[in-house]
């Protein structure tokens, strides 16, 4: 059984996890007070290019979203997100639960546009109605697709004009930063938004995210933030210790990690294309959205694990393929042959 | 000046103010505990035709819908609404800051549909995902259309095939059940919602809404909700007072108010008509929504208050005019008059 | 039957109903954008002395102080009140319903001491715990104590010290700046509060609070808090004309009532201490807390109306009386000769 | 250096990291829904003694008191909590960021007391007060105590009582279970808690707690309360895999460390004792708070690491040693000889 269900269905990658053995029997501080979270921070620093930033490690992506939401925002406050965005579609209501709305707006190819934006704002008029204090983005989107840095410099004017924070996820950064195609840096990053977050979990490692705060307004007393958002971990060490070894070197680990996630998945996409399948969306990343024969899907459940990613429509179903840290060439291309097979191509 | 700018523009009807003075003088308990909220809660039951429903007196609409969604409601739960509604557009995010997201869809002539429903559950999965608890209407709507019984019961079955419970904004209550062609009556609407208000501050009180609760899985504990949710007045009785005066008798005041505003807007509605003007929406109650070119619209503001509803567009302007307990049939009727001479007709 | 029972248990007075009267019919805009909200935030000005605070219209004494708290504080920060203090102890959690907690310090005769805010920053480390913001203080208490004005100068400097907001709850204001000895003055709250509010609930309105925010910080985008925390009135325009009934003239009828409910509570307070009465408390202000013959209170309840403060002890029960603005000498006397006759003296 | 700092100072105990290591290739669906995660609750259930429990993997100590307090309890309700314990004092308002008050009550020995209970419930009267609906225990108290059985059982019957769900924080749960004189066990804990956590970051794990659900009241939709509170992992089932390493086998892993933790401490504890050193509190667990010498202290700080328990008084500091999985014997005479040769004894 050959699993393309999704980045984070295996553990660490094995250098992630000989840097954690490495350190085991170390005693440090608690709560990432600790000198592999600093080192870690100072990595980052160095990759962003500012020195002048904030770096939290955080337990996981959503619990990232919250605290930067509810750190940022005041009470009468609201994010804008993509309808399907994450923050919005799949963290159960968890940045409602801090007292703010999920303002949302329609989607381009899984991107929020300057137009959604300006609908968004279309929606505060006066002390009626909550206002916009945030936009969310996260990079790749939902669906795989990546903001070119034209498209970011337009978001970030877009935010400039209405007094809104830049907010981007990277859950899956490194896939979007490494695509084909993007144009787009970690300096980039830390100069067109005020926060932003390298996700760990979706790439090599057991879990955590490397926050990074770029605008000062949002960095107070963030690290009771954390605690009272439930985003700390006592064990703060282990995200250090885990981004020290996915971003240290000339040459990451981090990004040859994502690159080859890329570069399977472009092997599925190529592969497919050429059996004249079609696609869902553009995703250059390592998310690919193939629209099968229900059959075709059936029969190869047998021998690999995906999810369907929408309901049949005449005969056909989108599936979702995802490649991780773990998936070889030679998984992506046995993935092709089998669907040329029972396409009878 | 005639004014048109809303139906709380003025005070309480006389008869509402001589209550008041006729009671002002007794000593009664706090906080909804006295004889007038329990006589007008007694007039309430009668009037829906149940007895063993529960009625609160709540300081105003805002509070009420709060004060219902936050009891009703489990923490991971959500409430739909038409994007246009009031909980979700005018009220500053107050539902959000309880913790509930207002899931939205598109209304249909300013309403919730069945497939608006169906929409809004498409969006809930697993446990990722926020659970739809409660359906929210208000009736009439934020452009004045009213639901039919029949469009009320496919959506309480649309509620009970999803486990939805259905709440009904009444703010402006008594004009949709006095509107022509309304089937739907305060015994339907204690049979087909969970809890619904027949609202005061809009249809000649000075304030207060008279919350039926008729499942009492929302009542739980409900005073305690109305104390934390900022809803609960001191000297409550106020309010019992003011309902005892609306809803009293064969022909209760409330009643009488609310079918001579929808009358006046009536005379607004027909007359322009006659003069052919288009009309936004299809409000057979007290707000009336004129298309009217832009220089009119300028012209008529010397003379008349009233708010434009949307910006101009190909030179013509879409107004609100709203009638309320005080508005007479000489001010309708000047209004016509006035837009007749403007148009030149 | 004569009622102690509150200050809140009649309607409002007189001169307050003839305002609303007066004013009823005329058209204004809704939610506190009217000429008496303003004519009133003048004269409010004016009494504090100082053109630059800002006065909203507030419903309730509840809805203020949590409006003023959740508006204040970051989300990460608690006020620190007495643990009998008003927003703790009978507020039903509306404080911790915005997020925030209440560290709550022992009361000194009901009043929050220097000690007990130094007590209350023990409880505050680092990020682990939450930091005090503000300081919560109701004048008079809940026992009807007064602060003097250098017992609040040193709050303030404690409040300086710790970087704390000091606000204080002025549900029954008058009573305590026309209490005997009281040296404090409202120019002296705009001085030494960061925001306080001037009840009217509780001294002649029918309801209403006028709060006088001091320190613009607090004040951003108020109008929107107050929306969100359902402390907003449709007709706002009703608070404004109470209180500019309450507040006009050389000598406002606000202090007039407020003296007057002192002086009521005087006769009591001297009468029962020539009986050899004791009392719970040191209040100035209009609440007594008698202790008397747990019999003798028995008989009371036949011909008074009044609450028991505290359960039987050795054959004593504390009670509490209230005077209002209705509350005449004659009925002060009354209470008093009948409990010379029931103690046989 | 030797380290006495924490129980979460160092990393996993290796047979934890061994298990990670073993199943990191497996590729398994994330969130906790895997056989790891099923197979550590078959233990789990196993050794409650009870099938009809639920059992959720939690990443954290703070999470999982988040998440039980806002699944179990309605808005108006408070959790009971000794004003030391953890939920009140060391989790930055994570409690009342969820919207419910922690009602404090004064610990006896760092302990709740059935006249603690009675307190808080005194502070509920009506619908003016928040109703306390949960008693939150931890066990070991933040000082190290232990609950006996009867204790438990007497605080059981409180909660009947009145009404209250019981809770059990966990963190340190091994330590006191295996402590000196405990007769808890647990399936006591089973039948006299609501629920409770098995803790394992404080006691081998990487991270991780272990929540037992015994009253399906709490359980309902728990999975999207998990989600919404940000206490869900990508990796779930890391947690899983850790706790079947902690507790398979006849003599679990978990209690051997425990009573490993315990016994280093008591070698402290006696040690100490026989130096005629006097103690804060009567911990029988791995946390010894010995009182000594400012300049003892002092000195000691060069070769080992603790945390100072509160201020000098009297020249004398109280201290806090906490032995770990990775605490030895050596460790802990090196320390008693150290203080030794310090006291001239």
């Amino acid at each position: 059984m050959i699993s393309f269900r999704s980045d984070y269905s295996q553990g660490a990658h094995p250098a992630v996890m000989e840097a954690l053995m490495a350190t085991n029997f170390e005693h440090t501080d608690g709560y990432g007070i600790d000198r592999h979270c600093a080192a870690a921070s100072d990595i980052i620093k160095k990759l962003v290019g500012r020195d002048d930033v904030s770096v939290h490690m955080i337990t996981g992506g959503t619990p990232c979203n919250v605290t930067v939401i509810a750190s940022a925002l005041r009470p009468y406050e609201t994010v804008i997100a993509a309808r399907s965005g994450h923050c919005y579609f799949h963290e159960t209501g968890a940045v409602e639960a801090t007292g703010h709305r999920v303002t949302t707006v329609p989607p381009v190819d899984g991107k929020v546009t300057p137009e959604g934006v300006d609908f968004a704002m279309t929606e505060y008029q006066d002390e009626h109605t909550p206002k916009p204090g945030m936009l969310y983005l996260s990079m790749p989107s939902e669906i795989g697709t990546v903001y070119t840095k034209a498209e970011l410099e337009a978001l970030r004017r877009k935010c400039d004009e209405y007094g809104l924070y830049l907010y981007l996820d990277g859950a899956r950064l490194g896939a979007a930063l490494t695509a084909a195609g993007c144009d787009v840096t970690l300096p980039d990053l830390a100069a067109l938004t005020d926060a932003f977050y390298i996700g760990g979990t979706k790439n090599g490692a057991l879990f955590g995210e490397a926050l990074v705060i770029a605008n000062p307004a949002i960095d107070d007393h963030f690290r009771w933030m954390i605690k009272r958002q439930c985003a700390m971990l006592a064990k703060g060490r282990l995200i250090g210790v885990q981004f020290e070894a996915l971003l240290s070197g000339d040459d990451p680990l981090y990004f040859r990690l994502a690159r080859r996630e890329n570069e399977t998945a472009d092997v599925i996409r190529r592969g497919l294309a050429n059996l004249g399948v079609a696609f869902d969306g553009t995703s250059p990343t390592n998310q690919v959205f193939p629209i099968l024969p229900a059959k075709v899907v059936k029969e190869l459940k047998r021998d690999f694990f995906f999810y369907e990613w929408a309901g049949e429509k005449d005969g056909m179903i989108p599936i979702r393929l995802v490649t991780g840290w773990g998936t070889t060439e030679d998984e992506a291309i046995a993935f092709v042959l089998r669907v040329k097979e029972l396409l009878g191509k």
